[in-house]
């Protein structure tokens, strides 16, 4: 099957178990909890839960498939917690939760999923052993991606953060979460030590790619295309890959932050691109990404490994 | 032994524990929270999970310990979230964790805890099978205190609050967490499904009465004994128990919202005195302890036994 295609089939199936599960809300609270959640999203780590899952064990995926949820309910929890801290006011087009509802709701609204995520793992028709082994690796990664959030956050006060420090930043922020979803798929599949850990190494790499190149896709897409505002990293002075490549080679983005129109973003990327600072960024991620499908050289050959190359390399080809 | 010594001894072990376990904290987010864990409290969860475990299995707590500290990591991310909710700036006589690091930190500060408390229970030397319902447990209980909060915060809007509205209300927001505790201890010790279901009942109903001992305390304890201002609730328009009792009666506590000194307090106190009102709501207090006792009659004759009846009435005859 295409990757389109699977992804497609996957968000749809994932979306009618969400239904299943929380489609009927008895309480204003659970109303507030459901609604980024049933917002939509491309449901990307049940779909690599799933993968995971079948590509040790064919055709296991479906008897496990609530813990699949887990991860995308997990996924809603630390949005909905990001966009208080961030005061967002937009989610996938829609009012945030604490903007309909209040600070005080959407935190709760957010803890609700939390304990969502944790149920989930347990409804799985898996052995009992594997499935405290998953309930503990979501909790060291819902641990690790707190780490994430408050490392980006300090980060806005400073200017001299390191390529290893944002690297370890999006590593917890972004890539842990995929990381467990793959690990945690072929845990409770049946997976080996040795392949839950590639998997686990697998998630990390392409979820830290994936946010080093939607830093690039902040900056080289126009609104039109990506939705969202060009160059705004670059106006907020945020310390991206981009910006931390460039300091690196002499380039002082701060002049930019003022005053950037549509002109001064091509003649920023010109100049970017002359100095081949977005050349090597977009190697970084390649390299990611590379790294992550060796680590899993290790499966057996099944339709659900190329997914997984194919999925890895889509997280760094979307332009969107 | 006497209570009061075995909840001293069993702080003594959790605040040992937690030392252990977390005392080394490496980044800024651990030491936030750190902050309130470490600020002492009774560590009455961690008490009952001990006193219900040696019940069913004696000797059997040690063994599964890590799993009792869940409950009080439990009971601080609710504790940190809540006061952000309530805006509130002191907590244990020490400034509270968004007062000192701000919103965005507090959040994810008990965003951590709530992690950790989830990996506790994976770490108790129990049975794979009782760990996956302590944990199915534990995440439906987070569910319904936040459902129990939020109750909590509607309420302020209102004026109608019925007895069973508010006994539901008290039941999620402390009982439920009380019965978990008791019911984990018992469930990862190996007692039997009814000995569990006892135990969850008799931490619903002390932590129900616990409440309700708290609202009379707010409004007959001086502010020198109870180290919190009197009468706040009556200020605040609080729907307490007393308040809805009162208002069942006929008396309308709004006048006495404003300008309530010392004499004014008197005199209410004494006017709910005559009607009876104090004497209805202890009686209902005194009820749920009896009930939670008779519940656990099924369990053998231990010294935990005792314990557990003594902890219950304990809940309803403190003054602090």
């Amino acid at each position: 099957m295409e990757l389109e295609t699977y992804l497609k089939k996957t968000a749809d199936e994932v979306n009618s178990l969400l239904q299943d599960c929380y489609g009927d809300p008895k309480t204003a609270l659970s109303r507030a909890a459901n609604h980024l959640l049933f917002a939509g999203g491309k449901r990307l780590r049940p779909a690599l839960f799933k993968m995971a899952a079948d590509a040790v064990n064919p055709g296991s995926s479906a008897r496990i498939m609530p813990a699949g949820l887990s991860l995308e309910v997990t996924h809603n929890f630390t949005l909905i917690h990001d966009d208080i801290m961030d005061k967002d006011e937009y989610r996938r087009g829609k009012k945030t939760v604490h903007t309909l509802w209040g600070e005080p709701v959407a935190i709760l609204a957010g803890d609700v999923l939390y304990a969502r995520a944790f149920h989930l793992i347990c409804k799985a028709d898996a052995p009992e052993d594997a499935k405290v082994r998953a309930v503990s690796l979501l909790a060291r990664t819902c641990e690790d991606i707190c780490e994430g959030q408050q490392q980006d956050m300090s980060f806005e006060d400073r200017e001299d953060v390191t390529r290893d420090e944002y690297l370890d930043m999006v590593t917890k922020k972004t890539g842990v979460l995929y990381g467990t979803a793959a690990a945690i798929g072929s845990l409770l599949a049946g997976g080996s030590d040795a392949q839950v850990d590639a998997f686990y190494n697998y998630g990390c790499k392409t979820g830290a790619a994936f946010q080093i190149q939607d830093d690039l896709i902040d900056l080289l897409e126009s609104s039109d295309k990506s939705g969202k505002d060009q160059a705004s990293d670059i106006r907020e002075g945020k310390q991206t890959l981009i910006a931390i490549t460039a300091r690196e080679r002499g380039i002082n983005l701060g002049p930019w932050r003022r005053l950037l129109d549509k002109e001064d973003i091509a003649s920023l990327i010109a100049m970017l691109n002359e100095n081949g600072v977005i050349h090597a960024v977009q190697q970084e991620a390649e390299a990611l990404i590379g790294s992550a499908i060796d680590g899993i050289s290790i499966l057996p050959e099944t339709p659900e490994k190329r997914l997984l190359a194919d999925l890895a390399w889509f997280f760094i080809k979307r332009d969107y």
